[in-house]
C-alpha cells in the first residue's frame, strides 16, 4: 500500500475523552473513530488489524472441526420467550419493533437461534457432537459504554455452540475449545492465561475465561509460578497455613485503645503489625422467619492484613445472600459495643473464622467493650474456635491451590470465555435427539465466545510504549514500512523505494510504502505510533553508501544494512505466523 | 471436508413457501434456513458460497484502489435528520430506541455516516479522490420480504462511497467502478449486463444497474446484439423508423365494427393485422388551474401492436404525472364516443403520436363514432400529424439506440448499482474541502452497491437444472466431490478415498469427501442438488480396473479415468479463478 493513497489519519493530541491507553492509541493512530456512544467506525488501518485477528480465529476454529454458520443479527422475541431470557435479560438487550409492530431484538448472543436450528436439523445421536460458530457483529446496550472498542455497544464476536449426547462428549469438545483458544491467543502473539471463572448469567456449571495480561485489566488474576493453575482472584482458593498452630505464650490482657478504630491504628497503638490483629466483621445471617423484621448477625473473623472475599462468604450457609455488612447502629443495638471494638472473645453471635486467622496465637482483637482491645489472646484457651473456612482474597506469594508453586497476581482483560451450558437451553426449548436406544434426550450444550474487536484493544494494552503501539507480528496492519526520505525531490530515492516495495510485496509481505510529502520526523512518528514492526529507510546518503537503514519497532538502535541484503535480512527477522 | 463431519442438510421435498427456484434450491441443498420473515441463517454449505463471493468482491475492490472500512450498523438519528432522510425514508427504515430513549436506525445504507467521517478526516483537495467501501450486514424492513435471500430483510451488502473535487474526478472513479463491477461479475462466472437505469430515491444524476440474466428476473433488459448497449426496457429508446413514410394508396372509408372493442378484434374483423391499426389512448393532461375540478385530456397514439411506456409518456409536457388513463365515463362525457372507437381523425383533444405510428400509411383507426372505424386513413391527407415522440416500449428486434446491432430482451436480476450522487449529501451535511485556491467546496460523491447475498441466489437462478444447482467454479461450495461407494464396508475404497482426498486438498482444491454411510443414489442426488462442479467416484470395481469414474456437474456422460491420471485430469478441468 502506498501511504499517499491511503487514509493515514494520525492525531498529535490525545483525545480528552479516551481514558485508557488502547483507546487513546487507536484514536491517535487513526484506527477507529467514534460515531456515537459505544459505536465506532473502523478506519482502513484499524480494519486491517481486525481482519487479521478474525482470520486467525476462523482458521483455528475450522481446524478444531467447528462449522461456520451465519445467523441473523435480528432475532424474533418468540425464541427468547421460549428460553425465558426475553424477561430475564435487562436493558442491555436492544429490543426492536418491526413495521408490523412485532418484537425482535438485536442479538447480543445466539443460544436460542442455534438451539432452534439444531433441534430442527439434527435428529440422532449419530449427528453429534456438532459445534457451530459464527463471527458476527453483536450489540449490547451497555449503560455506560467506555474505553473505545474495549467496551463498546456494537462489537465483533466469535460465538460457538456445541451439542452433545451426554456430558462426556461435552467435556471432550470443551477441552478441544480450551486448546483451540490457547492456539489462537498464541498465534496472535499475546501473553494470556486461561482462568477458572464464575459462569455468571448465561448459566451452566463450569466455565473458564481467557485473559490477556495487561496492567490496565479490569480483573485480577492469580496464577501459579510453577503450574497451569490460574483463577480470577475472586475464585482462587486460599489454602490453610501448613503445620500446627503455634502454642500460646502470652497472658490475655484487656488494654484501653481510645479512638483507635481501624486495624492499622490499633496495631500501631499496640506496637504490633496488622497480621497479628484479628478483624471481626459483622454481616447479616439469613432470616429465621421470612416475615420477621428481625435480621440476625454473624461474625466473620480474618487476619487484619487480609481482605474478605464476598463470593466465598456468600457460599456459607449462615451468611445471607447478597452479602450485606451490619450497620454501626445495628451492631451497637445488638451487641452494645462500637464496631471498632468487636472481637471473638465473649461474642454473642455465631462466628466463622478464616483459616489464616485460626492459625494465629497471642493475637490482638477487640474486647467487646467500646475503646478496649485484648492482647495475648489465644484460640481454645480464651475462646472456642468453632467453624473455620476460606474467607479471604488470595494474595501474591500465597501457595498455589494445586500445591505447585506460589501465586502471582496480575491484571487481565477478558477476551474469551468457554462455558458448559448443560441442558439449560435444550430443556427449555425441547431440543432433543434420539439416543442409541431410540429415546429422545435433551442435548448437552457448550458455548464459546471470543471478543474479536476487544482483542485488538487488549493487544495494544499489552504491547505499547510512549511512542505508540508495538504490534505482535501476526496482527500488525503492515509488517514492513519503507520510508523514502525526500522521495518527492529525489528520483533515485523514489525509484529505489518503488523497487523495494514491489520486491517485498511480490514476496508476500504486507508493505506500507510511506511516499507521503512529509518531513522525515513526521513519517517516523506516525510509523511508531501505528506500530509497524519493521522499518526500512531509503535516503540519498544511504544509496550512495549502498545501504538502507533498518529499525525494528521495539529495537533501541537502528542499523545500516547493505541494500541488496535487505530481503534476506527481513526474511530472517519477520516471523512466520 | 469430510461429509460425515459436516452438516449436509438436504431436503427431498420442495418447501411449499418457496416461490422461485433459487429459494427452493437453497433450502433443499441445505444452504439456508428461515428464522423469521426475511431473516435467514446461512448454514455451513451456504456460507462457504457467500464467503467466496465476498472474497472476490473484496479483492477487486482493493485492486481498484478503494479502501475498506467498517461502519457501525446502528446509526444515530441526528445524521439522518441532517441529510433529511430521517423523515423521507419510509417504513423500510428500522427505527430503534436505545435504553436512554435516543433514536437510532439499523442502517439500510451509509451515505450519512461516511459523509460525516469524510468531512471530519479529509480537509484538502490533495486528499481526494478517495473511495471507501465496506462489506456489511444491512437491514431493510421490506413490507413483503420474499424469494429467500433474494429479497430478505437482513442481507450482506458491499457499499462504497467516493468523494471528489469536481465532476470530472467523479466521472473517472465512476468509470473505474463500472470496470471493477464487470471484473467481479466475470470472475464470479455470471452472464450479466450493465444497464442504464433510473436513479430512483437515492437521488443524483446518473446511474447504471448490473443485472444477472435469468428468466426469473424481475426486470426486463434490452441489450444490443453487437455493442455494449444495455438498458432497462423502461428506459431504452425506440428509434424512429428509417426512411420516408410510405405514400397513401387507399381511400379513407368509415366502416361499421359492431362490438369490436380491442385492437385484435378490430384487426381480425377488418382482415388486417394489429400493426396496421392505430391505438388511441386518452390520458390526463396537467390541470390548467390548480383549483379547478376540470381535468383536461390528451391522446397518445401508438401502433396497435406496441405497448405504451409510462415513463416516456410522463416526460411529456402535456401529460400529467403520475400517468393516469381517462375512464370510459370521462371519455364519453368529453368526446361523446365509446373508448373503443376513438381515433385521431377529427379528435377534439390534443394528440401526441409515437414515431412508429407516425410512419404508417393506409391505417385503420377509430372513427370517433361509437361502433365505427376508418380504413385507409393517412396522416396529413386525412388528419394533421402534429407532435411526435418516443412513446412505446422497445421490442426484441428493434434497432439498438446506439445504431449498432438490434435489441435482444432478456430478464435480469439487479445485483449491483452505481450512482453519481453529486452534491446532494455533501451540501446538506456541509461536507467541504479546500480546493486549489483555498476555497471551501462541497465534494462530489458517487456510491456503488453490490448485493452480496443476493448474488448467491442470482447465480442459482442463472445456473441450475432439474437435479439442482450448477455452480460456476469460482463460487462452488466445494470444487471437487469424492464419493466412496460402500466405503464403510470396503477398506480398499475407504483408503483410496482418503488418499485422493489428502492429495487433492494438499494441491489446494476445496474437496468434499462424501464418506457418509448412505446409498450411492442418495449421495449422487445430494451432490447434484448441491451442485459441486466435479465428481470422482471410487468403487471396488473401479479400483480393480485401475480407474475412477469422473463426471462434471453439467456433463451428459460420466467417464472412467485411470486412477493415477485423476490429479492431472482435474488440473486441466478445474478452472483457475
Amino acid at each position: 500500500m502506498r501511504a499517499s493513497q491511503y487514509l493515514i489519519a494520525t492525531l498529535k493530541e490525545t483525545p480528552a475523552d479516551a481514558e485508557i491507553i488502547s483507546h487513546q492509541l487507536m484514536l491517535r493512530a487513526g484506527m477507529i473513530r467514534r460515531l456515537a456512544g459505544g459505536l465506532y467506525t473502523w478506519l482502513p488501518l484499524g480494519l486491517r488489524v481486525l481482519r487479521k485477528v478474525e482470520r486467525i480465529v476462523r482458521e483455528e476454529m475450522d481446524r478444531s472441526g467447528a462449522q461456520e454458520v451465519l445467523m441473523p443479527a435480528i432475532q424474533p422475541a418468540e425464541l427468547w420467550q421460549e428460553s425465558g431470557r426475553w424477561n430475564e435479560y435487562g436493558d442491555e438487550l436492544l429490543r426492536v419493533k418491526d413495521r408490523h409492530e412485532r418484537d425482535f431484538c438485536y442479538g447480543p448472543t445466539h443460544e436460542e437461534v442455534i438451539t432452534d436450528i439444531v433441534r430442527n436439523e439434527l435428529r440422532s445421536y449419530r449427528d453429534l457432537p456438532a459445534n457451530f460458530y459464527q463471527i458476527q457483529t453483536k450489540f449490547r446496550d451497555e449503560r455506560r459504554p467506555r474505553f473505545g472498542v474495549m467496551r463498546s455497544r456494537e462489537f465483533l464476536m466469535k460465538d460457538a455452540y456445541s451439542f452433545h449426547v451426554g456430558p462426556e462428549s461435552l467435556n471432550e469438545t470443551y477441552q478441544v475449545m480450551v486448546e483451540t483458544y490457547s492456539a489462537i491467543f498464541r498465534r496472535l502473539g499475546l501473553d494470556f492465561r486461561a482462568v477458572e471463572a464464575d459462569s455468571g448469567a448465561i448459566g451452566g456449571s463450569k466455565s473458564q475465561e481467557f485473559h490477556v495480561l495487561a496492567s490496565s485489566g479490569e480483573d485480577a488474576i492469580a496464577f501459579s509460578s510453577e503450574s497451569d493453575y490460574a483463577a480470577n482472584t475472586e475464585l482462587a482458593e486460599a489454602l490453610p497455613p501448613k503445620g500446627e498452630r503455634p502454642a500460646a505464650t502470652e497472658t490475655m490482657q484487656e488494654v484501653a485503645t481510645p479512638d483507635q478504630n481501624t486495624i492499622d491504628q490499633v496495631a500501631g497503638f499496640l506496637n504490633t503489625t496488622p497480621d497479628r490483629v484479628l478483624k471481626t466483621l459483622l454481616v447479616h445471617a439469613p432470616k429465621k422467619d421470612e416475615n420477621s423484621s428481625d435480621q440476625p448477625l454473624v461474625a466473620l473473623v480474618l487476619r487484619g492484613d487480609h481482605t474478605l472475599n464476598d463470593l466465598k462468604a456468600e457460599k456459607l450457609a449462615n451468611v445471607a445472600e447478597p452479602l450485606t455488612m451490619a450497620s454501626d447502629e445495628d451492631i451497637r443495638k445488638t451487641l452494645g459495643v462500637d464496631t471498632g471494638s468487636i472481637g471473638p472473645v465473649g461474642l454473642k453471635v455465631p462466628m466463622v473464622v478464616d483459616h489464616a486467622a485460626a492459625h494465629l496465637a497471642d493475637f490482638v482483637c477487640g474486647a467487646n467493650r467500646t475503646g478496649y482491645h485484648l492482647t495475648g489472646a489465644n484460640w481454645d484457651r480464651d475462646v472456642a474456635l468453632g467453624e473455620t473456612a476460606d474467607l479471604r482474597e488470595v494474595e501474591e506469594g500465597d501457595p498455589s491451590p494445586d500445591g505447585r508453586g506460589i501465586l502471582e497476581i496480575r491484571r487481565g482483560i477478558e477476551v474469551g470465555h468457554v462455558f458448559k451450558l448443560g441442558r439449560k437451553y435444550s430443556e427449555a426449548m425441547n431440543a432433543t435427539v434420539l439416543d442409541e436406544n431410540g429415546k429422545a434426550v435433551a442435548m448437552e450444550m457448550g458455548c464459546y465466545g471470543i471478543g474479536v474487536s476487544r482483542l485488538v484493544a487488549a493487544a495494544i494494552e499489552q504491547n505499547h510504549d510512549d511512542s505508540g503501539i508495538i504490534w505482535p507480528e501476526a496482527i500488525a496492519p503492515f509488517q514492513v514500512a519503507i520510508v523514502t526520505l525526500n522521495g518527492h525531490k529525489s528520483e533515485t530515492v523514489r525509484e529505489a523505494g518503488e523497487a523495494l516495495y514491489e520486491q517485498l510485496t511480490q514476496s508476500g509481505y504486507d508493505v506500507l510504502l510511506d511516499d507521503r510529502k512529509e518531513r522525515p520526523g513526521v513519517k517516523f512518528a506516525d510509523l511508531e505510533l501505528i506500530g509497524i514492526p519493521h522499518r526500512v529507510v531509503i535516503s540519498d546518503r544511504g544509496i550512495e553508501a549502498g545501504t538502507y537503514e533498518y529499525k525494528g519497532r521495539a529495537d533501541e538502535d537502528k542499523q545500516d544494512i547493505p541494500a541488496d541484503d535487505i530481503p534476506g535480512f527481513l526474511a530472517a527477522r519477520v516471523k512466520a505466523h
